[in-house]
């Protein structure tokens, strides 16, 4: 564990940048001693705790800026160290000028996140909470905003204390067994281990499940939009971003190169991806496109087919389908057909594809006919509705990776109460999840952990 | 007068852009209980002033985000209404959350510099004060901060008052003699009147005067360095930088443009200026160079004037070095004569040179040498004492222009005196005078003259 606790971090907390106000932040024993021996007003460390104060910062006789002083006293803070904030004028200048003198008068420059390294190592927050916060900051959307909130607020540690209690009170009593292996007695009943480990398993699977949806949220979903040379993917691609972004020609297979643009459907970012329509192609550059849009198909999570209302839909379709579904489904995405240019289509040609693919939806991009459809359905394929629920969803590949550690650990446990295995091996595959899950919440780290975690953060975070 | 104080307004007062903090601003006779209708945590309205309570902004049951509320209860703020700051996490999706829910609940999207216009308004500053705000925020050198923050607490708005106040003892003394004048009396002494007028006079003319040197504070003393090709410019440009910024080469005429970069020397920002060598050239992109170099050295504070001490001076040097005096006394210019190459250069001609200008400062810029004596003479050219003195030094244009028509009106006053004036036309000359001077601080305001100021601050002043 690193000890952090000794000396005082100051750092700009606010962007920097011209504005009206800045805010300097100094956390750690010093920190009102250090304020008060360059703060001209009321003396600070005879004030209360959550106060604000007027006055002066000085650098001997020169006047630096008028400032606010809040102070926050230890434990009732961020970091539960001593905190002060100064509001001073937001001039890189005074910036500048009042950090130096901080520094020079016992305060040290703060690494990246290192508040928020305090605020968890002092017990204010725990891993996953810390984390939160600096997905809070760079979340753009509503969506995003929403994990990063409940994640912080400890919704999502709430579940897996609960799962980590049960287990330490079976792994103490596993323990207890081996004091006493000699008289081979069980302590812990195996038939009530064995459910709990299911039930941990199953609540586990979960959540592993829902990063696939925490993931998309958190940096947008991937949606190809696909179909044979001038169906019209660009004219789409332009309606749903609203703007004129792909070039838009009547020559087939004009867009060559991949284009990706976001849009916020109902507070959830989509990455919308154009693509060279796939077809068979003497042009190399455009064979190209077609290896890629194939590559795209395989990340993303949604898949606009389009097909064109004006031509009969034929086996080459059928077979386009049918592949792609196979695709698809390898990487548990949403294919969604749709067929385009509904309004120059003949009524036969779309009464027979209705009948094929009672699925597919019936637009024109052009005309800005039933785009709303379209949009639903990638609501839906996104499985919105999870969202909305109170279920833990989780976004970090990092906690994704110690759920499935942990998984593989108690899938150890489960196997090793069906089958003659020493009380020793079973103690050890507990504590094996144990130390994953922990992992998450931060019970266990290293300082190779925390040093990667930290480093992302901002720095005055 | 614009009346602001009946809605309350909202901004982000920190710098836009992701940051650990933002800080929103509230400002208003509702502020209190805007932010009380949209925080879970204490009742604000209950709270004392200066105090900070944590909770979390929530737009009906969704919670935005876990903030830090400061209170500042009226007058006890920077604009004498209630104020609010809200502490949130700078991410650009909550603080457009937050602001957009304040602006649903009541609030209003403040303009640039309203919160310091209502401090104006409800008398929290004068106007002089208020721009020395604006000024702060954008300084950029130790200098320029401290003019600005002398002039934020007051230094020339109090000299100004004492001013204005003898002033407007007079004034009513003359408004009186109109009330008595059928009874042809004197209430005010004109030997008084006189004396005070030119006391007052002599006072605005150091003010007028000091302009000259706030306003290169202000905006960075230009420093023309001129010379005949070859003479090694862009090179001591470069040790001033002390960076490769000009190309350096060893043919003459190499830097056609003139190249500006800045330096801060003990707190002085200095705009250096590279030059076209002065010569008679055929080269037509040359020639241009040299014509803007004399343009340059009429705007430049200082001018740099390089011999080359390796060449014998003669008449054309005095020619110039003569030329030049008379173009940079027109506008109270510097001329620093600096002989470089003194590393190359022969003791004979080195010694007829000083013999001849003992003020030439001998210096080799390609080794580095004798520069510190070539900075010392620029801030001795800025009248850097004038600086450190406690004197009043204005550095706005519009102080500066009402300045000079109140020193016209003055003279005016001076010129009733003298002659047979009748004391109604003395009488309006005193209130033309209190009018340019109630200008400055803002006893005398326009709509027109307030949109001016106040447009040019940041959003969230």
């Amino acid at each position: 564990m690193i000890s952090v606790n000794e000396d005082t971090i100051v750092a700009l907390a606010t962007p920097s940048g011209t504005g009206a106000i800045a805010l300097i932040r100094l956390s750690g024993p010093s920190a009102i001693t250090i304020i008060n021996s360059v703060f001209k007003g009321k003396n600070l460390e005879e004030q209360d705790s959550h106060t604000i104060h007027f006055g002066t910062i000085r650098d001997g006789e020169k006047i630096i800026d008028e400032v606010l002083v809040s102070l926050f006293i230890a434990p009732k803070s961020y970091t539960k160290e001593n905190v002060v904030e100064i509001s001073c004028h937001g001039s890189k200048y005074i910036i500048d000028s009042i950090i130096k003198l901080l520094i020079k008068k016992g305060a040290r420059a703060a690494k990246p996140g290192e508040f928020t390294l305090r605020a968890f190592l002092n017990g204010g927050l725990d891993l996953a909470q810390a984390e939160a916060v600096a997905d809070l900051i760079s979340s753009e959307s509503q969506a995003s905003h929403q994990l990063a909130i409940q994640q912080m607020r400890g919704g999502f540690s709430n579940e897996l204390k609960q799962l980590r209690e049960q287990l330490i009170h079976f792994a103490s009593m596993i323990e207890l067994e081996l004091d006493f292996s000699e008289e081979d007695v069980e302590f812990a009943n195996r038939d009530d281990l064995r459910i709990l480990i299911s039930r941990l398993l199953s609540n586990i699977s979960n959540l592993i499940r829902s990063f696939e949806l925490g993931n998309v949220i958190k940096n947008g979903v991937p949606v190809v939009i696909a179909g044979k040379p001038n169906v019209g993917k660009s004219t789409l691609l332009n309606v749903l971003l609203n703007e004129e972004r792909a070039i838009v020609s009547d020559i087939a297979g004009t867009t060559r190169d991949t284009i990706e643009d976001e849009v916020n459907i109902e507070g959830i970012v989509f990455r919308f991806i154009d693509t060279a329509g796939i077809r068979e192609t003497q042009d190399i550059v455009e064979t190209k496109g077609v290896e890629r849009t194939f590559e795209k198909i395989k990340s993303s999570a949604v898949v606009f087919y389009l097909f064109d209302a004006t031509e009969t839909s034929g086996t080459e379709f059928d077979k386009i389908v049918k592949d792609l579904k196979i695709v698809i489904q390898e990487h548990n995405g949403h294919l969604i057909l749709v067929c385009n240019k509904v309004d120059l289509g003949q009524q036969e040609i779309l009464k027979v594809q209705f009948e094929v693919y009672p699925e597919m939806i019936f637009i024109s991009a052009k005309e800005k006919l039933n785009i709303q459809h379209l949009e639903d359905a990638l609501l839906e394929a996104v499985n919105i509705n999870a969202l909305n629920s109170s279920e833990v969803i989780i976004s970090s590949l990092r906690h994704h990776d110690a759920l499935l550690k942990t998984a593989a650990a108690l899938e150890k446990v489960l196997y090793g109460i069906e089958n003659p295995v020493t009380s020793d091996f079973l103690a050890l595959d507990i504590k094996q999840a144990l130390y994953y899950l922990g992992e998450i919440t931060g019970q266990v780290t290293t300082d190779d952990l925390l040093e990667n975690i930290f480093s992302k953060f901002c720095i005055g975070k």
